[in-house]
Protein backbone atom coordinates (compact mmCIF):
# COMPACT_ATOMS: atom_id res chain seq x y z
CA UNK A 1 0.00 0.00 0.00
CA UNK A 2 1.49 3.52 -1.02
CA UNK A 3 2.10 5.88 1.55
CA UNK A 4 -0.16 8.67 1.10
CA UNK A 5 -3.32 5.71 0.61
CA UNK A 6 -2.65 4.68 4.41
CA UNK A 7 -2.78 8.61 5.46
CA UNK A 8 -5.65 8.87 3.70
CA UNK A 9 -7.64 5.73 4.75
CA UNK A 10 -6.45 5.38 7.97
CA UNK A 11 -9.42 5.35 10.85
CA UNK A 12 -9.86 5.57 14.33
CA UNK A 13 -11.11 1.65 14.76
CA UNK A 14 -12.99 0.79 17.84
CA UNK A 15 -14.32 -2.17 17.21
CA UNK A 16 -12.03 -5.34 16.88
CA UNK A 17 -12.33 -8.70 16.00
CA UNK A 18 -11.38 -11.56 18.18
CA UNK A 19 -8.59 -12.78 15.95
CA UNK A 20 -4.89 -12.94 17.36
CA UNK A 21 -1.93 -10.83 15.90
CA UNK A 22 1.03 -13.02 13.84
CA UNK A 23 4.11 -12.43 15.62
CA UNK A 24 5.41 -11.33 12.18
CA UNK A 25 3.33 -7.95 12.19
CA UNK A 26 3.84 -7.45 15.65
CA UNK A 27 7.90 -7.35 14.78
CA UNK A 28 7.26 -4.95 12.30
CA UNK A 29 4.65 -2.55 14.35
CA UNK A 30 7.90 -2.58 16.64
CA UNK A 31 10.42 -2.12 13.80
CA UNK A 32 7.62 1.38 12.97
CA UNK A 33 8.51 2.72 16.42
CA UNK A 34 11.93 1.78 16.54
CA UNK A 35 12.72 3.85 13.29
CA UNK A 36 10.54 7.39 13.66
CA UNK A 37 13.10 9.81 13.84
CA UNK A 38 13.79 10.86 17.62
CA UNK A 39 15.09 14.17 18.70
CA UNK A 40 19.33 14.04 19.22
CA UNK A 41 18.90 10.14 18.56
CA UNK A 42 17.81 9.90 21.77
CA UNK A 43 14.87 7.69 21.16
CA UNK A 44 12.95 8.95 24.55
CA UNK A 45 10.36 6.55 24.03
CA UNK A 46 9.42 3.15 25.94
CA UNK A 47 6.24 0.31 24.51
CA UNK A 48 4.70 -1.72 26.54
CA UNK A 49 2.29 -4.65 24.49
CA UNK A 50 -0.43 -6.09 26.67
CA UNK A 51 -2.47 -8.80 25.66
CA UNK A 52 -2.69 -10.35 29.55
CA UNK A 53 -6.41 -9.91 29.90
CA UNK A 54 -7.03 -8.74 33.18
CA UNK A 55 -4.31 -6.13 32.68
CA UNK A 56 -5.96 -4.97 29.36
CA UNK A 57 -9.41 -4.95 31.80
CA UNK A 58 -7.65 -2.81 34.50
CA UNK A 59 -6.15 -0.61 31.43
CA UNK A 60 -9.74 0.44 29.96
CA UNK A 61 -10.66 0.68 33.55
CA UNK A 62 -7.67 3.29 33.72
CA UNK A 63 -8.91 5.03 30.22
CA UNK A 64 -12.23 6.39 32.02
CA UNK A 65 -14.09 2.95 31.35
CA UNK A 66 -13.82 2.89 27.48
CA UNK A 67 -14.57 -0.89 27.19
CA UNK A 68 -13.41 -1.04 23.23
CA UNK A 69 -9.74 -0.82 24.37
CA UNK A 70 -9.69 -4.04 26.07
CA UNK A 71 -11.83 -5.57 23.56
CA UNK A 72 -8.24 -5.44 21.14
CA UNK A 73 -5.88 -8.75 21.24
CA UNK A 74 -2.92 -6.30 21.89
CA UNK A 75 -2.80 -2.70 23.90
CA UNK A 76 0.71 -0.22 23.16
CA UNK A 77 1.35 1.48 26.28
CA UNK A 78 3.29 4.35 24.68
CA UNK A 79 5.59 6.10 26.94
CA UNK A 80 8.14 8.90 27.34
CA UNK A 81 11.44 7.76 28.63
CA UNK A 82 12.05 10.37 31.31
CA UNK A 83 15.78 9.59 31.76
CA UNK A 84 16.40 9.22 28.26
CA UNK A 85 15.09 12.62 27.60
CA UNK A 86 16.91 14.28 30.38
CA UNK A 87 20.12 15.38 28.42
CA UNK A 88 17.91 17.97 27.17
CA UNK A 89 16.03 19.50 30.75
CA UNK A 90 12.41 20.50 30.73
CA UNK A 91 12.29 20.96 26.92
CA UNK A 92 13.27 16.87 26.26
CA UNK A 93 11.26 15.52 28.85
CA UNK A 94 7.49 17.85 28.14
CA UNK A 95 8.51 18.72 24.51
CA UNK A 96 10.78 16.23 22.69
CA UNK A 97 9.80 12.86 24.36
CA UNK A 98 6.62 13.82 23.45
CA UNK A 99 7.36 14.23 20.07
CA UNK A 100 9.36 10.58 20.08
CA UNK A 101 6.38 8.47 21.53
CA UNK A 102 4.16 10.56 18.93
CA UNK A 103 6.53 10.25 15.92
CA UNK A 104 6.59 6.28 16.74
CA UNK A 105 3.05 5.70 17.38
CA UNK A 106 1.99 7.23 13.59
CA UNK A 107 4.62 5.41 12.35
CA UNK A 108 3.02 2.45 13.56
CA UNK A 109 -0.25 3.16 13.13
CA UNK A 110 0.32 3.46 9.34
CA UNK A 111 2.19 -0.11 9.14
CA UNK A 112 -0.78 -1.36 11.35
CA UNK A 113 -3.19 -0.31 8.81
CA UNK A 114 -1.19 -1.48 5.36
CA UNK A 115 -1.39 -4.79 7.53
CA UNK A 116 -4.94 -4.63 7.38
CA UNK A 117 -4.56 -4.00 11.39
CA UNK A 118 -6.65 -0.85 13.05
CA UNK A 119 -5.82 1.24 15.75
CA UNK A 120 -6.78 3.87 18.13
CA UNK A 121 -4.89 7.26 19.80
CA UNK A 122 -6.47 7.00 23.26
CA UNK A 123 -5.35 10.27 25.23
CA UNK A 124 -7.98 10.09 27.52
CA UNK A 125 -6.86 8.02 30.91
CA UNK A 126 -5.73 8.39 34.47
CA UNK A 127 -1.93 8.48 34.14
CA UNK A 128 -1.41 7.64 38.05
CA UNK A 129 -3.68 4.58 37.54
CA UNK A 130 -2.11 3.20 34.27
CA UNK A 131 1.53 3.99 36.28
CA UNK A 132 0.12 1.76 38.70
CA UNK A 133 -1.81 -1.11 36.41
CA UNK A 134 2.21 -1.68 34.77
CA UNK A 135 4.30 -0.50 37.89
CA UNK A 136 5.76 2.16 35.29
CA UNK A 137 7.28 4.05 38.46
CA UNK A 138 8.79 7.90 37.91
CA UNK A 139 11.03 7.18 35.01
CA UNK A 140 8.13 6.34 32.21
CA UNK A 141 5.01 8.55 31.77
CA UNK A 142 2.48 6.89 29.89
CA UNK A 143 1.21 9.31 27.06
CA UNK A 144 -1.30 7.43 24.58
CA UNK A 145 -2.64 3.95 24.97
CA UNK A 146 -3.33 2.29 21.65
CA UNK A 147 -5.30 -1.18 21.24
CA UNK A 148 -4.40 -2.79 17.87
CA UNK A 149 -6.41 -5.51 16.16
CA UNK A 150 -8.10 -6.01 13.09
CA UNK A 151 -11.38 -4.23 12.72
CA UNK A 152 -14.70 -5.39 13.24
CA UNK A 153 -15.97 -2.18 12.10
CA UNK A 154 -14.55 1.03 9.88
CA UNK A 155 -15.99 3.82 10.36
CA UNK A 156 -16.49 6.86 7.68
CA UNK A 157 -13.93 9.44 7.28
CA UNK A 158 -13.81 12.02 10.22
CA UNK A 159 -14.83 15.55 8.80
CA UNK A 160 -11.29 17.29 8.79
CA UNK A 161 -10.58 21.26 7.96
CA UNK A 162 -9.66 22.56 4.65
CA UNK A 163 -6.24 23.12 3.24
CA UNK A 164 -6.74 27.12 3.72
CA UNK A 165 -7.47 26.25 7.22
CA UNK A 166 -4.93 24.22 8.18
CA UNK A 167 -2.00 25.99 6.45
CA UNK A 168 -0.88 29.25 5.71
CA UNK A 169 1.87 30.42 3.25
CA UNK A 170 4.46 32.76 3.90
CA UNK B 1 6.41 2.70 -2.23
CA UNK B 2 4.96 0.99 0.74
CA UNK B 3 4.84 2.04 4.13
CA UNK B 4 7.04 0.39 5.76
CA UNK B 5 9.57 0.96 3.60
CA UNK B 6 8.94 4.43 3.71
CA UNK B 7 9.34 4.19 7.70
CA UNK B 8 12.54 2.46 7.61
CA UNK B 9 14.18 3.95 4.86
CA UNK B 10 12.93 7.81 5.94
CA UNK B 11 16.17 9.62 7.11
CA UNK B 12 17.02 12.89 8.30
CA UNK B 13 18.28 15.15 5.83
CA UNK B 14 20.34 18.09 6.27
CA UNK B 15 21.47 19.24 2.83
CA UNK B 16 19.35 20.24 -0.13
CA UNK B 17 19.09 20.84 -3.88
CA UNK B 18 17.80 24.45 -4.96
CA UNK B 19 15.13 22.88 -6.63
CA UNK B 20 11.34 23.89 -6.11
CA UNK B 21 8.70 21.25 -5.06
CA UNK B 22 5.74 21.12 -7.32
CA UNK B 23 2.59 22.51 -6.38
CA UNK B 24 0.53 19.09 -6.46
CA UNK B 25 2.83 17.60 -4.48
CA UNK B 26 2.76 20.83 -1.61
CA UNK B 27 -0.68 19.41 -1.61
CA UNK B 28 -0.22 16.16 -0.73
CA UNK B 29 1.89 17.12 2.11
CA UNK B 30 -0.73 19.35 3.49
CA UNK B 31 -3.74 16.56 2.89
CA UNK B 32 -1.03 14.38 5.02
CA UNK B 33 -0.73 17.21 8.23
CA UNK B 34 -4.37 17.71 7.51
CA UNK B 35 -5.51 13.43 7.74
CA UNK B 36 -3.57 12.48 10.31
CA UNK B 37 -5.15 11.79 13.70
CA UNK B 38 -6.42 13.99 16.44
CA UNK B 39 -7.53 13.90 19.84
CA UNK B 40 -11.40 14.47 19.62
CA UNK B 41 -10.94 15.47 16.11
CA UNK B 42 -10.47 18.85 17.64
CA UNK B 43 -7.28 19.39 14.54
CA UNK B 44 -5.13 21.45 17.38
CA UNK B 45 -2.89 22.24 15.04
CA UNK B 46 -1.47 25.01 12.06
CA UNK B 47 1.01 24.93 10.02
CA UNK B 48 3.00 27.73 8.18
CA UNK B 49 4.94 27.13 4.93
CA UNK B 50 7.76 29.42 4.26
CA UNK B 51 8.93 30.42 0.99
CA UNK B 52 10.19 33.58 1.54
CA UNK B 53 13.91 33.87 1.82
CA UNK B 54 14.59 36.67 4.05
CA UNK B 55 11.73 34.49 6.44
CA UNK B 56 13.70 31.11 6.14
CA UNK B 57 17.23 33.26 7.19
CA UNK B 58 15.54 34.42 10.16
CA UNK B 59 13.94 31.49 11.01
CA UNK B 60 17.50 29.15 10.47
CA UNK B 61 18.95 31.93 12.76
CA UNK B 62 15.77 31.24 15.29
CA UNK B 63 17.17 27.53 15.05
CA UNK B 64 20.22 28.25 17.02
CA UNK B 65 22.09 29.44 13.81
CA UNK B 66 20.91 25.88 11.95
CA UNK B 67 21.57 26.91 8.29
CA UNK B 68 20.90 23.97 6.36
CA UNK B 69 17.11 24.65 7.49
CA UNK B 70 17.22 27.90 5.32
CA UNK B 71 18.66 26.11 2.40
CA UNK B 72 15.56 23.67 1.33
CA UNK B 73 13.35 25.58 -0.74
CA UNK B 74 10.13 25.45 1.97
CA UNK B 75 10.51 25.25 5.49
CA UNK B 76 7.05 24.01 7.71
CA UNK B 77 6.84 25.54 10.92
CA UNK B 78 4.36 23.23 12.94
CA UNK B 79 2.25 25.22 15.75
CA UNK B 80 0.04 23.74 18.16
CA UNK B 81 -3.57 25.78 18.03
CA UNK B 82 -4.25 26.67 22.14
CA UNK B 83 -7.49 27.99 20.78
CA UNK B 84 -8.44 24.95 19.38
CA UNK B 85 -7.02 22.45 22.17
CA UNK B 86 -8.14 24.34 24.92
CA UNK B 87 -11.76 22.46 25.57
CA UNK B 88 -9.72 19.63 27.08
CA UNK B 89 -7.98 22.24 29.21
CA UNK B 90 -3.87 21.80 30.11
CA UNK B 91 -4.04 18.12 29.13
CA UNK B 92 -5.51 19.65 25.40
CA UNK B 93 -3.13 21.98 25.46
CA UNK B 94 0.18 20.48 26.87
CA UNK B 95 -0.09 16.84 25.54
CA UNK B 96 -3.07 16.75 23.22
CA UNK B 97 -1.69 19.44 20.99
CA UNK B 98 1.78 18.13 20.76
CA UNK B 99 0.54 14.85 19.75
CA UNK B 100 -1.46 15.91 17.15
CA UNK B 101 0.97 18.53 15.60
CA UNK B 102 3.69 15.28 15.78
CA UNK B 103 1.15 12.74 14.04
CA UNK B 104 0.64 15.43 11.57
CA UNK B 105 4.53 15.85 11.14
CA UNK B 106 5.06 11.96 11.04
CA UNK B 107 2.53 11.48 8.39
CA UNK B 108 3.55 14.15 5.81
CA UNK B 109 7.24 13.16 6.14
CA UNK B 110 6.88 9.65 5.42
CA UNK B 111 4.68 11.04 2.48
CA UNK B 112 7.31 13.42 1.63
CA UNK B 113 9.90 10.39 1.43
CA UNK B 114 7.89 8.76 -0.78
CA UNK B 115 7.68 11.65 -3.63
CA UNK B 116 11.33 11.28 -3.39
CA UNK B 117 11.95 14.23 -0.96
CA UNK B 118 13.99 14.74 2.00
CA UNK B 119 12.38 15.76 5.66
CA UNK B 120 14.16 16.87 9.05
CA UNK B 121 12.30 17.37 12.36
CA UNK B 122 14.07 19.94 14.01
CA UNK B 123 13.04 20.76 17.52
CA UNK B 124 16.20 22.85 18.55
CA UNK B 125 15.01 26.58 18.13
CA UNK B 126 13.82 29.70 20.44
CA UNK B 127 10.15 29.81 20.72
CA UNK B 128 9.85 33.52 20.97
CA UNK B 129 12.28 33.95 17.91
CA UNK B 130 10.23 32.29 15.95
CA UNK B 131 7.21 33.22 17.00
CA UNK B 132 8.00 36.79 16.89
CA UNK B 133 9.12 36.37 13.13
CA UNK B 134 6.28 34.69 12.01
CA UNK B 135 3.68 37.05 14.23
CA UNK B 136 2.51 34.42 15.79
CA UNK B 137 0.89 36.09 18.81
CA UNK B 138 -0.21 33.70 21.87
CA UNK B 139 -2.86 31.06 20.27
CA UNK B 140 -0.01 29.53 18.01
CA UNK B 141 2.98 27.45 19.92
CA UNK B 142 5.78 26.49 17.36
CA UNK B 143 6.86 23.12 18.58
CA UNK B 144 8.44 22.31 15.45
CA UNK B 145 10.27 23.47 12.47
CA UNK B 146 10.65 20.97 9.35
CA UNK B 147 12.74 21.83 6.52
CA UNK B 148 11.47 20.18 3.23
CA UNK B 149 13.31 19.80 -0.36
CA UNK B 150 14.78 17.47 -2.51
CA UNK B 151 17.75 16.05 -0.65
CA UNK B 152 21.15 16.34 -2.02
CA UNK B 153 22.89 13.87 0.75
CA UNK B 154 21.04 11.16 1.91
CA UNK B 155 22.92 9.85 5.57
CA UNK B 156 23.24 6.38 6.61
CA UNK B 157 20.74 4.93 9.47
CA UNK B 158 20.97 6.60 12.41
CA UNK B 159 21.37 3.80 15.21
CA UNK B 160 18.48 2.53 16.96
CA UNK B 161 17.63 0.21 20.18
CA UNK B 162 16.99 -3.48 20.09
CA UNK B 163 13.53 -4.78 20.17
CA UNK B 164 14.20 -6.17 23.23
CA UNK B 165 14.76 -2.60 24.38
CA UNK B 166 12.27 -0.58 22.92
CA UNK B 167 9.32 -2.88 24.01
CA UNK B 168 8.38 -4.60 26.77
CA UNK B 169 5.49 -8.04 26.60
CA UNK B 170 3.21 -7.89 29.41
Amino acid sequence: MDVFTAVKERRSIRKFLKKDIPEEIINKLIDALIWAPSAGNLQSRKFFFISDEKTKGRLASAALNQGFVSEAPVIVVCCADIAKASPYGQRGIELYALQDVSASIMAMMLVAHEEGLGTCWVGAFKDEEVSRVLGLGNMFRPVAIVPVGYPAKIPRPASRVSRTEAVEFR
